[in-house]
């Protein structure tokens, strides 16, 4: 065994001198990700290949020797899928970082996996364009997000990272490196490979660089806060909202509990009076875009009214500081939920009108368990996100598959935008179709036969 | 074989009692569809099932038996991607033409396969919903629109068929039913086979329901009609209209020929005076959509004056009866190349911005080759589309392969809209990545280990 690893460690320092990091040499940080209860581990190797071709003699080599490979972005994953094997090896994409180019004409960014997402937004604010996927964490990748499908806050409008990767180029775990999909959104020409590898965490191919849909950046926008008596008028308030035009970019609720604790986090004061905060339970955030001022002020107005006849208590434009504020505030959350000690994370996603119904589910499922579950999501593309507060590891998995299970009755999915990855794997594996998990198998060995890209994840 | 073959005929009967054709009884319409060169095949049986129940136990009875199997929409595919096998079966979807639910709280429609796009258009109206998606010719299948991820012109605001493609109830080459998605945009659950069966051109599985996602109807719409110098002012503008916010519908190009014919075939006068008709030897034609009136004059306005800006030598705005007619002619562009003895079309994709010299490649290779090629298309999203008048097979497959290869070059892709079926497919094994060929054909099999399902087209 020793002699095996010695020689997995020459073969490798020959492709990658320099780049090639064992025992003591590893840190701590390529053991984990960010996800709650999934157990850290060290791998063998960390490899930081430069391009493409040094990744594909690495999947060679790893194929050859039977030894697994998880590809690595920034490793802020809440899902456990870019832990890597105990003797396996992880390949960071940190030093693939390059923005190749911004095409201003076909309006498209074309980048290398290690890419950040506050590096692109950084690129693309002087040409007047957007990579509008919103997951939260701008410090995550390119290569992170597609390999997640990563979604966030604007999907309602502009829908979720496989909706803006227009082609990849990715090595097989064959040690093949292909290419697919090109400056275009129309294609017929052969399987959308680009669609299968996006959120397929690393277990199919490892991304290296990825052609990206822009979008015109809008020059304003305005953040509307509506307080409600409850959170079923909240939800049923939602359609309404979608379909009359408006086309907003952001539709969160949150509940008053939730909201206190976020705006507190960070100091924030909303400036609702008292006696609303009193009567209100929920709360409806709204953000809508335009790229003509005088169209803003117009929504907003419509908006407003909407959302009076729709139940609101009252209406909020926040102030431009505010509403920065508050998102900074939103997308500390998950932070803030670590702090107060939260055990595990739900990101279930259901249809959108069937949020309120969930929620009942979900607080059914609080009481009988006596187990404390916080809420709070994207009411406009129907993802919930859960927190489930049960130290005890037993009982929490029974919270969990009860919870996973009313989501897929009501026709959901487990995984909205974290992914399977380590945690959620024992429940994907319970609940899935075992007809579409063999599938997924032959699809797995099709793209890797050997079954070295991220074992331990997703299907097994 | 004859006893084969009436075994074979015994054991559809049984499943399917009164919707099993053979020999006479099957009409020559489900041996071809609207591909100009592939070659009819008449097919051993025709089946029309009533359930994906029924359509399961004629895969397996296919599976069992090793016989081809063809589904069939519409028919109305240009790429001979329904032409069966002459020893195979054709699956006709024919009596799956159920809307089964519009569900106006999550903005979708859950349709059996064999629903025409204008069935479906007309049962959305009342509702303020659309099915964006409008490949033009509106008695094709979402069935058979699925299968080939039908294009058209609305791709440059609402994308193609896939990006309403929500989920899918579909049979495997085994028999087994499976269902992918829901009604939610955001999911990170597995594979996405929603997205690798679209597309798949009946290779994969056979789609018998989908769930779709509407968008709100827009109440207001007009066409601007822009004539230009030349071709390459009118690509040029492309950019900046689409980078403008405006966020056009529809962004076709046409040449004046063009313009002439198919406006000449509906008797339609655009009213553009003679001498800017002189001058002009391309044509913009652009859509607007508002859900707010008095944005839609606004839009137009600033449409106009960018217009001017990028070249145009005037703009004109459409009555009604003149835009609804244009469509009409421009939907019917097939059928007036057809008449015309056209003996090859292609929809080539490439980057937008790379239509002007694409078309420069093919002027090159028309002169060079002395083949008449006819050039239209979709500004917007860089689909192009060329009629290859050039009789002798020979020297026309020659001229294909110029055109196919230039595409390729320049970023682009055989197919944006039409497929590969059995038409383009010698150019597609010629030209695709052996790697990506291997991957198909390993991906097909893990779909339909008997290799039953549509065989001669796509990959072989």
């Amino acid at each position: 065994m020793e002699g095996a690893m010695s020689d997995l460690t020459r073969r490798l320092t020959e492709v990658l001198p320099g780049n090639v990091l064992t025992g003591g040499q590893i840190s701590d940080d390529y053991a984990h990700d960010e996800a709650l209860t999934a157990v850290a581990v060290r791998p063998f190797a960390v490899v930081r290949p430069g391009n493409a071709g040094e990744i594909a003699s690495v999947l060679a080599i790893a194929a050859e020797l039977g030894v697994p490979v998880t590809a690595r972005g920034a490793g802020t994953g809440l899902a456990g899928a870019c832990i890597p094997a105990a003797n396996g090896i992880v390949l960071s994409l940190e030093r693939m970082n390059r923005i190749l180019e911004i095409d201003t004409d076909n309006h498209v960014a074309v980048v290398q996996a290690g890419v950040t997402l506050s590096q692109l937004d950084e690129a693309l604010a002087p040409f007047g364009l957007v990579y509008p996927v919103y997951p939260g964490e701008n410090s995550a990748t390119i290569g992170g997000n597609v390999a997640t499908n990563a979604g966030g806050m604007r999907a309602v409008k502009y829908g979720v990272t496989r909706h803006h990767v227009l082609g990849l180029e990715a090595v097989l775990g064959t040690g093949e490196i292909i290419r697919t999909g090109g400056r275009f959104v129309k294609s017929t020409t052969g399987y959308d490979l680009t669609q299968l590898i996006a959120g397929s965490e690393g277990t199919l191919a490892v991304v290296t660089e990825a052609i990206l849909k822009l979008c015109p950046r809008p020059k304003f926008s305005t953040t509307v806060l509506a307080p409600f008596a409850s959170l079923a008028e909240v939800s049923s308030a939602v359609p309404g909202i979608v379909r009359s035009g408006i086309n907003p970019v952001i539709l969160e609720y949150v509940d008053s509990t939730g909201l206190n604790r976020i705006t507190a986090n960070v100091g924030l004061d909303l400036g609702i009076p008292d006696h609303v905060q009193t009567a209100a339970t929920a709360y409806l955030i709204v953000v809508v875009e335009q790229h003509i001022e005088g169209r803003l002020d117009e929504d907003v107005e419509r908006l407003a009214e909407q959302l009076v006849n729709l139940g609101a208590l009252d209406v909020y434009v926040l102030p431009l500081h505010s509403s920065a504020s508050l998102f900074e505030a939103r997308e500390k959350a998950f932070w803030v939920l670590k702090e107060m000690g939260v055990d595990d994370i739900v990101d279930v996603v259901v249809p959108r009108a069937s949020v309120p119904e969930y929620l009942e589910r979900v607080r059914a499922i609080s009481e009988r368990q006596e187990t404390r579950i916080g809420a709070v999501g994207h009411a406009g593309d129907g993802n919930v996100h859960l927190s489930v507060f049960q130290p005890d590891a037993g009982k929490r998995h029974e919270v969990m598959r009860a919870i996973l299970r009313e989501g897929i009755a009501l026709g959901g999915a487990i995984s909205a935008e974290h992914g399977i990855g380590r945690e959620k794997k024992a429940y994907f594996l319970e609940f899935e179709d075992p007809a579409k998990l063999a599938l997924m198998r032959r699809i797995k060995t099709a793209f890797d036969p050997q079954g070295i890209l991220n074992p331990g994840t997703l299907l097994g």
